[in-house]
């Protein structure tokens, strides 16, 4: 399905992203000025026409943002400043969220109207007639103090459903104020695909002269699909958000349309090489937020090109094709093959070249790691991505080795008086039949234990003072247990770009921290090992 | 957009579950056999129609579970065995696989086989011809020995894509064999949804003697679109699972599929009495499955009916109907109001009104949560949710008292000795100016400092003991600093069903959950906390 024709042919849509506004209604989604404005540089690079920054006169943050944005020289993208249309009292020039607006000094600005009777009459208690004069003079007088102005229909398909003429004469309204889009919204998200379609073509076909656009949401998990629907209906402007955020189950996901709408339907968006960049943009942008991407996003997600079945695992790696709908290339995304109990062996053999091991295992290697692993997830190992631990395994399973060093025990003692925690552990280990103690000092009971390991082990293994633990993460097993849940342990270790993951797994998250911290150090001084992590890369 | 109407007049439709087989093929998703048997019960209650309960020829798990499924008496869904067509050099009479289906002793079983010609010619490795033979004579035999046999046409619209007639003589081939539904299977989840429902149509037209079905999946977002389509272009089955567990993305999820279906194109499904349950039942299978289930899933996911946006907040208040496009009780979901620092004083009267404080809050009070809000959030804290903390915080502000108690301090200490973890605690805590004191001794740490708490607190407070603590999550603020990073607890305690959520934050994760103990237990101590409880519910 992928179009390699040159562009030249294309038809080519503008996307407005509105992640730094919209995006930030969803749950937990929340950005500082300063991480805003790395998320502004971002979408800029990747070629996004339109990036909504945020609504200046609700929000002081956002009025800092636009002031700040300022000193920015923006490559490809168009900053719009949000707001909404006057408050029914004041007049245009005098109403503080179009002074705001004007403030942000942005070329591009984006207000919300009302399209449906219900709001008019319910929310904002005016007339229809009201309604309309409001939105003709708000956008009018954008346009007259030099903005280009977009206008977003706010609950357009709902008002079409109630009364069609009046949502058609808030558009006109709107464009004989001066708007040069018209962006029909589906703001509760309940709309049918094949209905929503219908609808906006019957207003392409009433308003010809201007562009229309489609704002979607994902209540009914057709975010997309009525994104598509519209755009194949005539819209030429597709608005939504990186991965997907906004006020409750989010936005039409720009990391799904791209794609689609590049590679599926042969438009002209951001263009294929720029898409190559999609998944590192997309994790980029949830890093910033502080937010764990969704593993199940179609493209960016870290599942999308996971294959654990075992009939499909031994297919794609004959064939890409067999279990791919596209190549995972094409979003920047990479292939994994996931290790279970389920898969059977042709995964653990595809897993183990894939760290390193070139020629496979032998027959009685892989039984053996296969029934390991199955073992070990029964106790609540999840392996499925922990390549260091599972290069243990097979290390252990071929040459029948065990840790290079053994260990014995730890102690930690954390204490809080007055209000000041502080943290104290000793460990002890026994390298070539000789015992090694080392001691930590830090405030938490984790980063005192890796300290005091350390100090036992690079004694006899200087090199391990080079690993840096790059990401310590805690998952509890079974939440019905309240505090005596076991814990799953996941490190992420690193030397400069090379990294690996480990796991442990307890009920004292202790004792789950110290068997991850061990396995990453052991991984370290494994020769296969190291050289897995050479082959598997950051995975 | 609800009907209301009796449904009588309403079209049926087949539901098909696949959770415990394709399902399980989704990244972290595993059950036990005891676990599968449950899941078969409550979706056995919900009114689905056939439960895909494994592949027992693949799999000594699903063999075991199909053994011990016999003694459930099913009510109203029919158990169905998956399995492949025979081995392409075996007799149907004597393959591993085929008798393993009959040896689970359900009377409905699936095969799948292939549709497109570059798996027939690639991965099995036989001619055309070969393929169609194999099919038939599969199907055949399984008919002939008394099974009721749905074929699933693995890769159908791929294979439609390369060469339609030789897809359409896959689906004459199982027919021909005695198969009562043929599956068309989007199964690397790429088609766009008109063109994927043209085929269907096109089918349907062709093979007018036999119920179709559709399964999808959700590589392009697409997967309830997809099945959205299929249905009206004639397909009576649906085929999905619970959760979009799957595959990669994951397959078209039933939890979106069913309200669509009918409460928005007024299909009969499993009856709108029943989708009531929809979202307990979607939580109790994905804590079976020990998943978390994602926040933003339409319809069952938390943030579903959640609303943060300060219009919205207001505007749902007055008018539900406003900002959600069908009522949470539809399909067994709660509104929630969020509280962040984006959303004003609006909401946090609001959510005080949700928390019993029926009259609202004076301004003053107000601004000072709100402040109180955004400084916390800055530290780490995540208040979104957790309504225990937000309950003792609103108390400060109005009443401007301190806890019922001064935690003074503690000491933990953990140790490794012969492999096996113990941690002892002692704690000091200040009940009207008298020093009490309590030690608590487990395997885990945090399990020890809430014996050693309770056992501090319950001299003064016996009512304590009653307190349990439900659920406990640890979440890494941030993922770059290894084991040094900041960690928020979050505790959920209950007494009965009234439940509360607290959250601690902290470099030290004894001092995190320190502070959410803490937090718990002087929530359940004052009146206003406790009322605000009954209010809330659940929550």
């Amino acid at each position: 399905m992928i179009d390699a024709n040159p562009t030249a042919a294309k038809k080519l849509l503008e996307i407005y992203d509105t992640t730094l506004r919209d995006g930030t209604q969803g749950e937990q989604v929340a950005f500082t000025v300063s991480e805003k404005l790395r998320v502004l540089e971002i979408l800029d690079r990747l070629g996004i026409q339109f990036v909504e920054g945020g609504w200046p006169g609700a929000n002081p943050r956002d009025s800092e943002f636009f002031q700040q944005a300022r000193k920015i020289t923006l490559q490809q993208a168009r900053l719009c400043a949000f707001g909404s249309t006057a408050h029914p009292g004041s007049k245009p020039g005098q109403d503080a969220n179009l002074c705001a607006l004007l403030a942000a000094e942005t070329e591009w600005v984006t207000i919300f109207g009302k399209s449906w009777t219900l709001h008019v009459e319910s929310a904002l208690g005016i007339t229809r007639e009201e309604n309309l004069r409001l939105i003709e003079s708000s956008v009018g007088f954008l346009h007259r103090s030099g903005r280009k102005v977009i206008f977003d229909a706010e609950h357009f398909f709902d008002g079409y459903r109630a009364d069609p003429e009046y949502a058609r004469q808030v558009l006109r309204a709107a464009e004989s104020g001066g708007a040069v889009r018209l962006v029909l919204c589906d703001t509760n998200g309940g709309s049918m695909p094949d209905w929503l379609g219908g609808v906006v073509r019957q207003v392409r076909n009433q308003l010809p002269g201007i562009e229309l656009g489609i704002h979607t949401h994902d209540d009914c998990g057709l975010g997309a699909a009525n994104a598509l629907e519209a755009v194949q209906a005539g819209a030429l402007q597709v608005q939504g958000t990186f991965n997907g955020w906004g006020e409750r189950c989010g936005n039409a996901n720009l990391c799904t349309l791209l794609p689609l709408l590049e590679l599926k339907l042969g438009y002209l968006t951001i263009g294929t090489q720029a898409l190559r960049e999609l998944t590192p943009t997309a994790r980029q942008i949830a890093e910033l937020a502080g937010l764990a991407l969704n593993p199940r996003l179609p493209f960016v997600g870290q599942t999308a090109f996971a294959h654990k079945g075992g009939i499909h695992v031994s297919a794609v790696r004959k064939m890409p094709a067999s279990y791919e709908h596209m190549p995972p290339e094409a979003v920047g995304n990479v292939r994994r093959i996931l290790v279970s109990d389920l898969a059977g062996r042709s995964n653990i053999q595809e897993k183990a070249r894939e760290l390193g091991w070139r020629n496979g295992l032998s027959a009685e290697a892989a039984a053996q790691v296969t029934q390991t692993i199955k073992d070990w997830e029964n106790q609540g190992y999840e392996l499925e991505g922990a390549d260091g631990t599972l290069a243990l395994l097979i290390e252990e399973a071929i040459g029948g080795t065990a840790l290079p060093f053994q260990p014995l025990g730890f102690e930690v003692t954390s204490t809080l008086e007055q209000s000041k925690p502080q943290s104290h552990a000793q460990v002890r280990v026994e390298v070539h039949g000789r015992e090694y103690r080392g001691e930590g000092t830090d405030s938490g009971p984790v980063a005192a234990l890796d300290a005091a390991l350390r100090q036992a082990l690079t004694v006899h293994y200087p090199q391990l003072a080079e690993v840096e633990l790059a990401d310590y993460k805690v998952r509890i097993l079974e939440g019905s247990r309240g505090t005596r849940a076991r814990v799953r342990v996941r490190v992420e270790s690193n030397i400069g770009r090379q990294s690996w993951i480990t796991v442990g797994v307890s009920e004292n998250i202790l004792e789950a921290s110290w068997k991850a911290l061990i396995a990453s150090f052991a991984c370290h001084l494994r020769p296969a090992a190291r050289e897995s992590r050479i082959a598997s890369g950051k995975n």
